[in-house]
């Protein structure tokens, strides 16, 4: 029994697929309202979750992709909220520009401090981050209280993200903590709704880095 | 300014947030049609995606629960397709069983390999697995080739999989790995149409070890 359906039999490169999953998402689309910059961003978040819905949550701050762009262009690093987030970003882009992916929550600090304060580990790691790196790109697919304390450290001054891509799942507290920061003028991307995740965060990353190389 | 809604300030604790999603999911969910084991799995899946699809996507081949509940109790490994999913099954959960969740994908023989043979990364690393644990469950969330040459190995006897965990997201070629797998009679939970991912292949992992210690 030959289980390989004829279109996979013909397309097996992955430019190609990626091609041709861009070429449909487009036709699917249709007419939009983003600008180029955010399109990249966009497609590539339906392209990981197959879910258009992403093009009416998405919402990008005044200036945040210029901002990630550029930092990301001077070597700053990704913070992730969860090692999944860490395993998806390319570490080869990333280092290209001098950065790395680095993620707190399962520090054994973090896990100690948390414990002692009674808030979650999330949180724990979002202050360590801010004072490992106060100018990286947050991007957090999972935790509301970790995109609330980023959010909250940012408005502080305790932190200058280049961007904060907050884009947590979930039925509890994750729209919130979504609708919180897209109230700011800081430099975000949120999916606006319960929708998210981890895909959606590392693709919008990998959309970033891919902008940021001029491609 | 404070920007933690009133929700969080009363829900931190993990337990009290997944218990309170569970109880929104089968609230907006209503009657459905799974049985108590193919409902954990279900659930679990829409608290990862956020996404009521998945209750009418999921699919479960007769005895593929049960088949992969005795298998994770007996030690069984999880095969993974891509490092993301890897980083997301509850390595606590297996090793207390006395399994591993191991995945091949960027092994140096199989980038090798793939290369000198013209095919994919992820056919090559399913090959490697069916030799190294061929009664794994298989956690498939992002490659269609993986997925398809899963399903052709077990069909052609090279390997005797517990479980594939089939739920490739995509635009091409995701949809046909997954009904070629629904169509045999081979134990296997599977995401038709377009949508899966890593959250969806590791919330169904996770969901079998929980059914696993009899929670």
């Amino acid at each position: 029994m030959n289980v390989v359906p004829e279109p996979l039999a013909r397309i097996l490169e992955p430019a190609a697929i990626e091609a041709e999953s861009f070429r449909i998402i487009e036709e699917e689309l249709g007419p939009h309202r983003f600008t180029p910059e955010e399109f990249q961003v966009v497609r590539r978040v339906i392209h990981a979750s197959a879910d258009f819905e992403f093009a009416k949550n998405l919402r990008f701050g005044k200036g945040a992709i210029a901002s990630a762009v550029a930092a990301l262009r001077g070597g700053c690093d990704v913070v992730c909220d969860v090692q999944m987030v860490q395993a998806g970003v390319s570490e080869a882009r990333l280092k290209r520009f001098g950065g790395k992916a680095r993620v707190f929550i399962a520090d054994p600090d973090i896990v100690e401090e948390a414990k002692r304060l009674g808030i979650t580990r999330a949180i724990c790691a979002m202050r360590k981050a801010a004072q490992a790196c106060p100018g990286a790109v947050y991007a957090i697919g999972n935790a509301p209280t970790a995109l609330l304390e980023a959010t909250r450290l940012a408005l502080a001054g305790e932190m200058r993200p280049a961007c904060i891509v907050g884009v947590p799942v979930g039925f509890v507290s994750a729209a919130e903590s979504k609708e919180a920061v897209a109230k700011t003028s800081l430099p975000y991307i949120a999916a606006l709704g319960r929708k998210g995740g981890t895909p959606v965060a590392v693709s919008i990353v990998n959309a970033l880095l891919i902008l940021a190389e001029g491609a």
